[in-house]
C-alpha cells in the first residue's frame, strides 16, 4: 500500500468494492495482468453473501465443483488469489466517489480512508449488508452515539448500562460477553423464546438466574434522552403496560438487510437498483467504473456466481487498457504461459 | 434415447456437439431446466482438448480450483452432470445439418446415426480433432478403404498385411497389438528413434528381433493399388533408394489436427472460422443453433473455459424457451431450491 504522506490517501490502480466470490476472483484476473488490487468490504472478512448468509450451505452449480459450501468456495478463492497479494480493507464502506480532474476517482470510506484510483470495480452483490434499524421513532438521532449496531471494542461499553435487543445469536452472544464489562446488561426480546443456539440461551438464563443480567419481555417503543445521549428506553409489555429501563447504550441486533447504499449516488444510471453495463467490458455508463456480479444488469443476465467470474475476466482486460493505455495486453493461458506461471508462483 | 422405429432416428430436445468441458457443463445447465441432452464427440471419451491435449497439465484459472489438471476437470464435470444422464455418442462426427419444415434440425453422423432435434448447441472448441493425413500423393483415394486413421475393431485387420506409419505412442501401441491378429505388421518411421513410451519401444524392438514385426526406416512416397484397394507402399530410404512393402491396410498415426470440419457448411455466417453469437443467448444467426465456448465470437470474447461455462448457463435459458415456448422458465438457485436439489439427487 502506498501511503502518500502529503495528502494522506492511498494511490491505487484498482479499488474493488466487495470481497465476495466475484470481487475475489477479480483480484485473480487483474493479478494475471500484473495489476494489484485494493478490496474494500463492509463485512469483517472475505466471502460476502456466501460466507455471511450460507457459509455451511452447499452450492451445486459452480462448474467442476459438484458440491461446495459458501465458506469452502471463499477459502478456495483466497488460496487462488494469494500470489497476487491484494490489500483488504474490511469493515469499511465506501461512502463517496468523486471524479478527479485527471480522470481518476477519489473514494472515501466510513473508516476514514481515502483512495485515489484509476479504476473502480463494483462487485458489491446485492449491495451492502447493513444492520436493520429497530422500528422505534427517532432512533436515527441516537445512531452511532448511544445506539450501536455492532460491537467493535467491548471496552467501549465498560461500566455502562447496556440494553440489547433481539433474540438471535448476535443478541445472545453480546448479552453474555458484555455482562463481563458492562455495569448492567438488559436483554429485551418480544417473547420469551429465542432463535439463538440453545447453549447460548441456557447460558443467558443462568446469568439471569444469578442476577447478573436482566431479561425483559416486550418491545421498546420510545428512547428517552437528548442530543443523542440516551437515558432510558421505554418498554411496552404484551399486556400493554410499560416500564422504563435506564440505559447508556442500546444495541439492537435485528439482523442485516441488503441495501444498495452509497453506490446509488454515484451517477451510474441505475435500473431497478442494478447497474447497467455492456457485455464487452462490463463497464458502467461512467468510463473507468466497472460493475461485475449480482449488482450489474445486461440482456440475459443471470445472478450466478459463475457469471460474475466471467465478467471479472473480461473486465480485467479492459481495466488493464485503462490503467496503462500504452500497454499491449497479450492474452495468455495459465496452462501454457511460463510468465503467468511465475506470477502464480508455480514456475 | 428414443429410437423411432419408423424413421430410425433419435428424437431429441438438444444435441450438443462436443464433449469438452463447456459441452459437459451445458448438460448441467440444461439438466437444471429438465432438458436431457445428447452429446456427440469425435473423440472416444469426454474432455475434449483438455483430456486430449493436456490431461496431466495443470490449469490455474478455473475459479475456486487453484490448480486442476485437464483430466481432473473433466472427471469433476462428469460427476457434476451424472444426475442428468446425458446420452454420449463418442467417436462420431456430425457430418450434416438440415433444416426440417417444423423448425427442427436433422443431424447425421459419420457413424450412421440420425438425430432430429429442436436445439443444436455447438460446443466444438477449436473444431474437430482430425487425424493428420500423411503427405503421400493420392492418399485420399484410399481413405476409409485401405487407409485408416483409427482402429475401431482389431478383428477388421485379421490375417491382413498391415503397414503402420509413425513414431509416437499410437503407432507403437497398434504395432504391438495388431501383431497378434495381422498376417504381418510393418512399422515405418522416418528415423530409428521413437517418441513413444520407452516400454513400448522396447516391446516393438523385441517383436522385430523375434521376426514377428518388420521395422523399416524411411518415408512412404507412393501408394500402389487401384479403386481404393491397396497392394503395396513404396518406401524411400534416407540414401534415396526405394523398396516396396506388400500392404493390405495402411494405418498412418501422424497425430491429430484441429479442423472446423463440417460446421463450416451449416450457413452460420462464420467470422475467421469462428461462429458469431449474441451475448444474451449465445445463439448463432440461425435461431435454434447456439454456439458456446472457444468456437464462438462476440465483442470482448476471451477463449477461457470459464467463459464457456457462463455462456452455457445463458444458452440454457434460451434453449428451454425454444424447446417449450409455453413453459415459464423460473430461475432458481441450487443452494435454496428443493426442486433443483431433487434433480441433483441431493434432496
Amino acid at each position: 500500500m502506498h501511503q502518500d504522506a502529503m495528502t494522506e490517501h492511498i494511490s491505487a490502480d484498482v479499488v474493488i468494492v466487495g470481497a465476495g466470490p466475484v470481487g475475489l476472483f477479480a483480484v485473480f484476473e487483474l493479478g494475471l495482468l500484473d495489476i494489484r488490487a485494493h478490496v474494500v468490504d463492509i463485512l469483517d472478512r472475505p466471502g460476502g453473501q456466501c460466507a455471511e448468509l450460507y457459509p455451511e450451505k452447499p452450492i451445486y452449480d459452480i462448474p467442476a465443483l459438484p458440491v461446495v459450501t459458501g465458506q469452502q468456495l471463499t477459502d478456495n478463492l483466497m488460496e487462488q488469489i494469494r500470489p497476487f497479494q491484494p490489500t483488504f480493507h474490511f469493515s469499511e464502506m465506501i461512502t463517496s466517489l468523486d471524479h478527479l480532474p485527471d480522470g481518476r476517482f477519489r473514494l472515501k470510506t466510513d473508516g476514514g480512508e481515502t483512495f485515489e484510483t484509476k479504476v473502480v470495480v463494483i462487485a458489491a452483490g446485492g449491495g451492502s449488508f447493513q444492520p436493520k434499524r429497530p422500528p422505534i421513532p427517532g432512533v436515527e438521532a441516537f445512531d452511532g452515539k448511544s445506539v450501536h449496531y455492532a460491537v467493535r471494542k467491548m471496552e467501549a461499553f465498560r461500566a455502562q448500562r447496556v440494553t440489547i435487543l433481539g433474540g438471535g445469536d448476535s443478541a445472545l452472544d453480546w448479552t453474555i460477553n458484555l455482562a463481563q464489562v458492562a455495569a448492567r446488561v438488559t436483554l429485551i426480546h418480544r417473547r420469551d423464546a429465542f432463535r439463538a443456539a440453545p447453549a447460548s440461551v441456557n447460558k443467558m438464563r443462568a446469568l439471569v438466574e444469578a442476577d447478573v443480567v436482566d431479561l425483559a419481555i416486550g418491545q421498546v417503543t420510545e428512547l428517552i434522552g437528548e442530543n443523542g445521549v440516551l437515558e432510558a428506553v421505554k418498554v411496552k409489555r404484551d399486556d400493554g403496560s410499560t416500564h422504563e429501563i435506564a440505559t447508556d447504550a442500546l444495541l439492537p441486533f435485528f439482523g442485516l438487510t441488503m441495501k444498495l447504499g452509497p453506490i446509488a449516488d454515484w451517477g451510474l444510471a441505475l435500473h431497478e437498483n442494478l447497474v447497467p453495463v455492456d457485455t464487452e467490458k462490463f463497464e458502467t455508463t461512467t468510463p473507468g467504473i466497472f460493475a461485475i456480479g449480482d449488482i450489474n444488469t445486461y440482456p440475459g443476465k443471470l445472478k450466478l456466481i459463475l457469471s460474475g467470474f466471467h465478467e471479472a475476466a473480461l473486465m480485467a482486460q479492459a481495466a488493464a487498457r485503462r490503467i496503462d493505455p500504452e500497454r499491449r495486453v497479450v492474452f495468455q493461458y495459465t496452462t501454457s504461459s511460463t510468465s503467468l506461471q511465475k506470477k502464480l508462483g508455480v514456475a
